[in-house]
């Protein structure tokens, strides 16, 4: 029976498996470390400290460092754990208060990802941020209080709501995407070009295809030198300091020395119950490597969606019961400037590198009846395996509605619907709301129709 | 083989059963007959003419009257369908021009619904109307420039929707309900609770459970007398004007006289083709009984979306496809005052009424995460079949993303999904989005625990 329960990483994924094998189990015994001095916060709300839609630090932190007595977890914060010996059982922390020792039944593996540095000369220097922690948006905000440009590497979902911030606090911002467009993890070209133009005419600048080679400055980032990848061209954009944001990287260091696999996305690798390839110890959130559910492929965490269902099995299971993570779908969503990016599913480029067949409905429609004031343009893209019809990706780009739609796409794609079922679906109707047949359903038509169901 | 297809009606019914009935088939002629002289216009948008939201009447026709033509539709406005005589396939049809008779080999009734005029002393003085048609509207647009104040009797979405419509254009408004809760074809009282509050604070009267008895005045309307239905205490509301909006009537006469079988809804019977019980003759939209999708029960229609579905699958049928209706869930959604209100599948009530016992989760959530500014309320319940676990209904009221999430729901009906499935659904996330457990979610999550599944 397990008696003690360790967690290493007090993120979304390592509280909500502590808060969920304590719902499970009343009597075990849960230790939870964290590297971080602070409690469980919102690590998707810092961007927001910044612009200010988030008010105070504080108001991120979902779980207060003195509420886990409580639940009678044992949370140690500012707390690294250094050593599992996994042969008897027991790991070695270290702290504020000097080390100690922890015997434990089951682990479960919680410790996030970490910035993937790009090979880019003078990442050192002074002015140089990520945004990754607390401590990260807090420099950052102190930033925005004094400073005038900042360019930003990297123009993912991370590097887009932070220039947004910025741009909001009155800074000159520039992006610079190394790839064609932005948002490529998460949306195809056609909908990234809408998304781009949008941020462009509220002032952002953004560099696509453009390799950021070397931060100037001497003590301070000063600038970054940067190469059009078409032109081989290099200029220098001033900036008063600079963040990067290009991805990051499952923390696996302990896992893998104690025994557990890591695949090929650099997760640890696990299973339906979250288990790792190690009997009693699980792995979730950021550094878990888990199942894609359209094509059963590995996949690599990086959401929060599906952190806190995947941490919510393995608490379960660590604790006694027997729950199931039933794959990831990938539902994405942001907002820029007010315009609402959906997707979720696969993408168009990920089903050619799959090489899954697709057939494609493409609509540019209205949230709203053209006779009613207000609507707002809508692109709905939605895309089926041409051999078996199935729904596998839609993607939604609009100033309302679009984000609230792209649940209807991923709820049916967890219940294996085709085009036919997309088209049959009865959305609400109503003038103030949606016309008849919603976009998402024409979209459907469309490619039903290609599809001959 | 079908040469010409007769279409009774040019609402949105009518006029999909003929676009679609075209599309399928080049060749087949098409006739179409409306009685208003009108070509489709949107019924549904009618409130927000008065409103201003929608600018102009003519913005409401979706299909210009000389459009037709280019569709090599014959369609004849202003003018009735008088007579039919079935046996020799003849129908008789009365206009501007004089009477005319058309052989048709398929027959689609989208006649349409009517007033249900109430058992109320004095309907036929002047000032006076119902909002059923274009010049209902015009009248009430007009009424709105020199009235002060108007009564409403009945309380659901048309009369609602008008209320808000008058109210905007500065009038005084009281709605009477002769139940306890207005809205309570579309959600229950815990639910109408929360609307009748929004409604009041932004300055509406509603009177519950009041019966309208009689209109005062000699020539024109002067006001209402009503009885409190508790207290049975009368009193006069005055008004320069009065709406009546106690529910539509299915328009059957003349398919009942060819031997098309009328349901207990009063609607026209009709199959999953909708074909009524005659062969060739098919009935949709707001004069059609059709079926329920959960309990395969008689329903009655009265819905823009399921009328163009119903229509789209009864043009196809007739001009020689094989189409297939899938049944009503019944997806229903208003807002008013800003405030959306969405229900879609049985309610609570109905569910008593059918003797299905039900397991509910019910959540008061809000829209965004608690660290975001700006999230709204939302109220959200749905519930399940005690037994199977099956999704049988949800509602849910609030500021935003009310009316996109029902959608969820619905799909989630027809699709089969229980408690457990409607939990692990992986809707999207993001701060300034919704939080990585959607209220949804956490409604049948506490159906899930309820029901231990």
């Amino acid at each position: 029976m397990v008696e003690h329960i360790a967690i290493i990483g007090c993120g979304a994924a390592g509280a909500t498996a502590a808060m969920q094998a304590r719902k499970f189990n009343r009597k075990v015994e849960i230790s939870l470390y964290n590297t971080e001095k602070y409690s469980q916060y919102s690590r998707c709300g810092l961007p927001y400290t910044i612009s200010g839609k988030v008010k105070e630090f504080d108001d991120l932190v979902l779980m207060p460092a003195d509420s886990w007595s409580g639940l009678n977890i044992d949370v140690k914060l500012g707390v690294t754990v250094t050593n599992i010996d996994h042969k008897s059982r027991v790991l070695t922390y270290e702290g504020p208060a000097g080390e100690g020792t922890q015997k434990y039944d089951a682990l479960i593996f919680a410790t996030g990802s970490e910035n993937a540095d790009p090979p880019i000369k003078g990442l050192d220097k002074k002015r140089v941020y990520g945004l990754r922690t607390l401590d990260d948006a807090k420099d950052l905000a102190a930033e925005a209080d004094k400073a005038k440009t900042v360019v930003i590497i990297g123009g993912g979902l991370i590097g887009m709501e932070t220039a947004e911030a910025f741009h909001e606090r009155g800074l000159d911002v520039t992006v610079v995407e190394f790839l064609p467009h932005i948002l490529l993890a998460m949306v195809d070209s056609d909908m990234a070009e809408i998304v781009e133009e949008h941020c462009r005419n509220h002032g952002l600048k953004i560099l696509n295809n453009t390799a950021a080679q070397e931060l100037t400055g001497t003590d301070s980032a000063k600038g970054v030198v940067v190469k059009d990848r078409g032109t081989n061209e290099e200029i220098e954009i001033p900036a008063d300091f600079v963040v990067v944001a290009t991805g990051a990287r499952p923390i696996t260091n302990l896992a893998e020395k104690i025994g557990a696999e890591i695949g090929k996305t650099r997760g640890i690798v696990t299973n339906d119950k979250m288990l790792t390839t190690l009997p009693n110890v699980y792995a979730v959130g950021d550094c878990a490597e888990s199942t894609e559910f359209i094509t059963g492929r590995q996949c690599a965490g990086g959401l929060g969606t599906l952190a806190v269902r995947q941490a919510r099995v393995a608490g379960i299971n660590a604790a006694g019961g027997d729950a199931r993570f039933l794959g990831c779908v990938g539902a994405k969503v942001t907002k820029l400037f007010g315009l609402e990016i959906a997707s979720t599913g696969l993408t168009e480029d990920l089903t050619k590198r799959y090489e899954i067949p697709v057939v494609k409905g493409s609509i540019k429609g209205s949230t709203k009846p053209h006779y009613y004031t207000g609507g707002k343009d809508l692109k709905v893209k939605t895309f089926f395996n041409k051999e078996t019809g199935k729904l596998v990706g839609g993607q939604l780009v609009g100033l309302e509605d679009a984000a609230m739609r792209i649940n209807v796409v991923t709820l049916g794609i967890q219940h294996n619907i085709d085009a036919k079922d997309l088209f049959d679906f009865e959305n609400c109707y109503a003038p103030a709301i949606c016309d008849t047949w919603d976009p998402l359903v024409q979209s459907a038509d469309a490619a039903r129709k290609r599809l001959k169901i």
